[in-house]
Order: C-alpha cells, then sequence, then structure tokens
C-alpha cells in the first residue's frame, strides 16, 4: 500500500511519452495527483501545479512517484540528489523502474536514516497462496485481449470510473507497476512465481458485497505465446463473472512475435469463455473494447457497428465513445 | 548441471513413499545410482549397494543425492552430519527439499571451504529469456493431464526409454525438483518467473536433429486452477508436435480442489489442441496414457479400450501395458 497523495517527479524525461506513469495517475486518479517537480531539461509537462518538494510536503503529499522512464537505464546522480532530498524531507519514494531503488545504497541509506519506505512496484512483498479455486462473493470483470498492449487496463480503468460516477459499487484491481502506482496497491504479476499467480490474483480479489465489481487489470493474451501463462493464471484466479474482449484491429502482427498473426475476436470469445468457465460456469461474455487509436471517427465508428453486428455484443473504444455501454452490459447481469 | 554418478542418500526414511525421488533415480535411470547410504531407523531400501560415503567416493560417485523427503520440515542434525562430512571428502550435494541446502551455515561453509557445489534443484539458476515463438528444429512431445498427479512424468519417462531401446534419437526434459534429480538437469518450471516461464521452456527444448524428441515433463492441468497457468507455459513454449492426453479414472475431484470435477479427455483434447495450435499450427494428439494404478487388470484393459475405442487413439497405462504403442504413433507423425 503506497502513502497517497503524490507529488510525481518527471525528472528529466524528454517527452511526454516517456511519462506514461505519470499520466495514467494525473488521468485515472487526479486526488492522487498534487503537483509535479522536474528537473532542467524536462520535455514533459502534466500541466500540474509546479511544486518543490517543500511546496509538496505543506500540501499534504505522503509519496514521491518516479512517473517517467529513466534513460539508459540507470538512476542518475542528478535524479539521485532530488531522492535523497526527499527520503531526508520525509516523503516514501514509488517506482516501477527496472532498476530497483533498493539496489541503490544511497537511497536505501536515506530511507532508513529518515526511517521511510522504498516501493517497488514491481517486485512482490507478499508471498501468495497457492490458488484454491473457491466461490467468492462479489462480481469479477477481466478484460482479456487478442494481443497485448490492446488497451486491456484502459478498458478496466474506464469502466470502474464510469461505475463510480454512476453511484454503483466497484475497484480496479491492479496487476502491473502502472496501474500498481496510479491506485496504490496490487499485484505485480508477471513478477510472481509461477506456483503462486492464480492465488495472487485470487488475494487481489477476495470476497465482496454481492452487488460490487471488481475491474481485473488484464495482462498479456491467451493468444500470446510468451505471456500466455500469466493471462490464464488471470482467467483461473480472478474467477470472472464478465469477459470483456479488447482488439486493436490495425496491427500486422502480435506484439513482438512478428510470425504470428492475431487471433480473431471470435477465437478469442471462444477459448477465453472456454477456459473461463472452469472457474466460474456462470461467465459470460459481455461486450468488447475496439483500439481505434489509428483510425479516423468513421472508420472507428464503422469498425465498432461492424463488429457489434457480427458479435452480437456492445462494441466502443471506451477511450473514443465512453464505457457507458460496456457497464450497461454489466449491470444487467 | 548435476555431476553423475551418484549415491543416493536415503536418511531415516519412515517408508518407501518417502523415497520417490531415489526410486525415480534407480528405476529410470539406474546407471546414476551406484549405491545408497541410509540411518539407523531408516524404513526404506532400494535394494541397491549399501555404501558408506568413502566407499561410494572409491565406486565413482560424484554427488550425493538426497533421494527422500525430510521429517517436519527440517534438516536435522544427524542428516547434517552425514552431509558436511560428504562435503568434506570431495561430493557435491544434490537436494529437491523445500528446505534449501543455502540455508544451512554448516554447509555452506563446508560447500566454500572444500570446494563443492550445492545444488537446491527447486531453485532457477539460469536468468532465463523472454520466449520468441521462433519455430524449432526437431520434435516435442509433451504430456498433458486431466488434472494434476496423473502420470505426465512417467509417461513422459517411459515413452523416452522405449525411443532408446529402439535407438531413437530422444531425450527426457525435466521441469520439475524429481525429474531434475533423475536426470541432472532441467527447469523447475513451478519456481520460474511468471514472464519467463514460456522462455524456460524454449530454453530447456532448443533445435535439435529432425529426426530428435524431446519428452517435456508436464505440470498442472489447463484445467487446475491453482496452476493452469503453467501448463499453458508449456504448451505453448514446449511448441509441442505432438500430446499425450493423461488420465486417472478412478478420482472424484481435481487433486487439491474438492469442488472441481476433471474434465472428460475429450474437453481436454480439444481445449489443448486448440491451444498448442497456436504456437504450432501442426500439432496433433497422438495418444492417450491412463493410470490405471487403483484398477485390477481386467477393469484396466477394458477401461482403456473403451476409451481406445471412442477416441479413436492409441491408449494404454504405461506402467501397465508398457510404452510401445504411445511411440508407434509417435514414429508415425
Amino acid at each position: 500500500m503506497i502513502e497517497t497523495p503524490y507529488l510525481l517527479f518527471l525528472g528529466d524525461a524528454p517527452d511526454m511519452l516517456a511519462a506514461k506513469v505519470a499520466i495514467g495517475i494525473r488521468d485515472w486518479r487526479p486526488d492522487n495527483a498534487l503537483g509535479q517537480i522536474r528537473l532542467p531539461g524536462c520535455g514533459a509537462d502534466l500541466g500540474l501545479t509546479e511544486m518543490t518538494l517543500e511546496q509538496g510536503l505543506e500540501a499534504g503529499a505522503k509519496t514521491l512517484v518516479i512517473g517517467v522512464a529513466n534513460r539508459g537505464g540507470v538512476i542518475s546522480d542528478a535524479w539521485k540528489e532530488v531522492l535523497v532530498k526527499a527520503l531526508e524531507l520525509g516523503y516514501d519514494i514509488a517506482s516501477g523502474l527496472h532498476n530497483l531503488l533498493r539496489d541503490e545504497g544511497e537511497l536505501v541509506a536515506a530511507a532508513q536514516m529518515h526511517g521511510r519506505t522504498l516501493h517497488d512496484v514491481r517486485v512482490p512483498t507478499v508471498a501468495y497462496p497457492i490458488a484454491t479455486g473457491v466461490p467468492r462473493s462479489g462480481k469479477r470483470c477481466l478484460a482479456v485481449g487478442t494481443d497485448c498492449s490492446v488497451g486491456k487496463m484502459y478498458t478496466a480503468m474506464a469502466m470502474d470510473a464510469e461505475m463510480q460516477k454512476r453511484g454503483m459499487k466497484s475497484t480496479f484491481r491492479a496487476t502491473g507497476q502502472t496501474g500498481i502506482l496510479i491506485t496504490g496497491s496490487g499485484v505485480p504479476l508477471d513478477a510472481v512465481i509461477a506456483d503462486f499467480m492464480a492465488g495472487a490474483v485470487e488475494y487481489l480479489t477476495p470476497d465482496n458485497d454481492d452487488d460490487h465489481w471488481d475491474f481485473i487489470e488484464g495482462q498479456g493474451s491467451l493468444f500470446h505465446v510468451s505471456y500466455s501463462g500469466v493471462t490464464m493464471a488471470l482467467v483461473h484466479g480472478g474467477q470472472p463473472d464478465a469477459l470483456i474482449l479488447c482488439h486493436e484491429p490495425t496491427r500486422d502482427h502480435m506484439r513482438g512475435l512478428p510470425g504470428f498473426k492475431l487471433p480473431t475476436l471470435e477465437a478469442l470469445r471462444d477459448v477465453a469463455l472456454q477456459l473461463a468457465k472452469v472457474s466460474n460456469p456462470d461467465v459470460v461474455v459481455s461486450g468488447i473494447s475496439i483500439n481505434t487509436q489509428h483510425m479516423n471517427d468513421e472508420d472507428a465508428a464503422a469498425y465498432c457497428a461492424k463488429v457489434e453486428e457480427e458479435m452480437g455484443l456492445p462494441t466502443v473504444d471506451p477511450y473514443r465513445h465512453g464505457a457507458e455501454r460496456l457497464v450497461d452490459a454489466l449491470a444487467a447481469i
């Protein structure tokens, strides 16, 4: 559990592309994002209040979150100077970088001296149990993709936000470092030991009110040979009541796998549903989320209409069209 | 890679049930099993030559293998006395125990002092790559089960042995601690970090001669909600040319999951084949292995005949009937 709210550290990020984590926090948990702090030469700007470390503290910030990717895979001296000072002043620090904060002697020493916590959210900190498959109360929705990086996290976030707006009970459950930093908690599933993956997902989505929905962040794809085992653990450990199919229509091949074509939405529906029924016989596919970022408005609308006609399921790009219809379908379950 | 041959340490095992690893080595790699060494009160006896540590060394043993489960989850002082002496004399030690050798200060000190190696085969020692899915030469056979512990390792071992007998090219590829200790190498797949599972299987089964078969040790089941992610990584990372379906017909429910019925062999065939085709479109289901240990001869034969009729695939219990027909089917691919 990372303490909120945050001051967002943008470092010397060359551009907005490097600031994915910070953008996610600003967009999805604006209350967590009190302000931004930047180094000279920073090319990213979230449009948040520019703050010094001291000003952040005065505004109530508890944790300095590294909201950008670092250059060259090292934590530079210029970064370290700010991070050490933050620990001295009383901040915790949270990071999803591959380089771990805990591998930096200066940061470890400063955190110990000042009684602060370093959160490396890529590293599991819990001894997760073996999954039991025992039915849980409450409802769970899992986004599954024809490929990696097709908008599964965005879809779950958007559906959770729509439910909140309607006053329904829901929680976004993060399974990757970006989601964990945005919400302050979760399971870094791709770093969990194989035998405990499904148990980690059960741990993440416990019994809940009967009318509460967990939106579980998807990972990988059942059709992506590098990561399908992680996806499988989500399908079985997540015990979903509803599946949302996610797809990006303009992609030539599976991400990182030039020899592999994407499956059809029909194939994804059939395989995912069959597997999900093992842990929850009542699971349904309730909607389809299309990532239309590489299409114009007209093409995007036409594509969604065509898929909706063919598959007989509400089909939208939640970024472009909103998540209302996906949530309507869940509300009817 | 564990140096062979072995002296098998049986400790104070109460009975033969506790000596599963040692029995596996004796039965499948008799050339690796030079002799046995036992403590007072040991109730297990493999029928191998009784040896002191010194006699084992004279006979050529390189590694002392802990061939039994330990009592109460601790490595006792009586065990440690033998293990430390073995290291002093020049043995490496290999173990699949949950308690790690490397966590025992005395053993670590003795190994360092005498330049010997402690092999904890439950712990991965390789930084496995991310799976690429690139087609590999050679052929691979994977046993998949309706449940855990239905005879997948035995089936793969028996088919490998039958190919060896025929002078065909084959290798058993271990993915669990027992298999690794038996053969001296492998990947402890259930202990690998989620993102690298399929890559570890690719690493384990590299390019090979076109007429060479890898028999990959299966793990878990696609229908076992606790471990299905591990099985999925084997199906995709293993890139199998042939699948063997494994089943134990007398079981009431999935192992460790009282609320879950076993799937039918038809359901396993359909799901496994569909998923395996993602990484190898030419994969076939080539045979069925039935674990008939809880049936009499007549019932076992009748059950296999019935399944063979229904499924149209060679169906045997390789322990009872031999693996010849399963290998015949592969030889025809």
